[in-house]
């Protein structure tokens, strides 16, 4: 299982419209093969900090998400609207 | 229910002696009251990457492990063994 957090810093009035594009990432992927779990979790401490928590059954299927037209096409808008720093890690457990 | 991810770049070197100090927070914060979950993940591209996902009942827990013996001792020491740019963020799930 692979595990991705992303963590997007959204631009400031952008919030709103950020939350929409990922409603629609949410449901697209919660549909896809091999996808264990996709949730959205906003920091407690800035409400501009919302980040990905996602379970994949493998790097296939990752791949497979990211060729997907929901991704190639959500995906940029989200990128315009978010500010440097944003990251994204692809993690195994290790404990 | 709160999620706290917790990411460490581990410097050159001091993986092994850092990852020795995450078998002990594991271990003494799985047994704390309002601890729901506590793993640590490895990043697939960079083996130096190191993230605690933790999943807690409140606030009010999270304040006690943070003022625990096991923390209050082994996080200073997991400080020494980490790059500039680790960073740690409490979030609500939004979806």
């Amino acid at each position: 299982m692979i595990t991705i957090v992303a963590k997007s810093i959204v631009k400031e009035g952008k919030l709103e419209e950020f939350k929409v594009l990922t409603k629609e990432m949410i449901e697209e992927s919660r549909k896809e093969e091999g996808c264990l779990s996709y949730n959205l979790y906003q920091d407690v401490h800035n409400d501009h900090i919302l980040t990905f928590i996602e379970e994949w059954k493998d790097m296939e299927v990752i791949d497979l998400h990211n060729a997907s037209e929901h991704f190639t096409r959500i995906v940029p808008q989200m990128k315009s609207l978010r500010e440097p720093g944003s990251e994204v890690n692809l993690y195994q457990s290790i404990s």
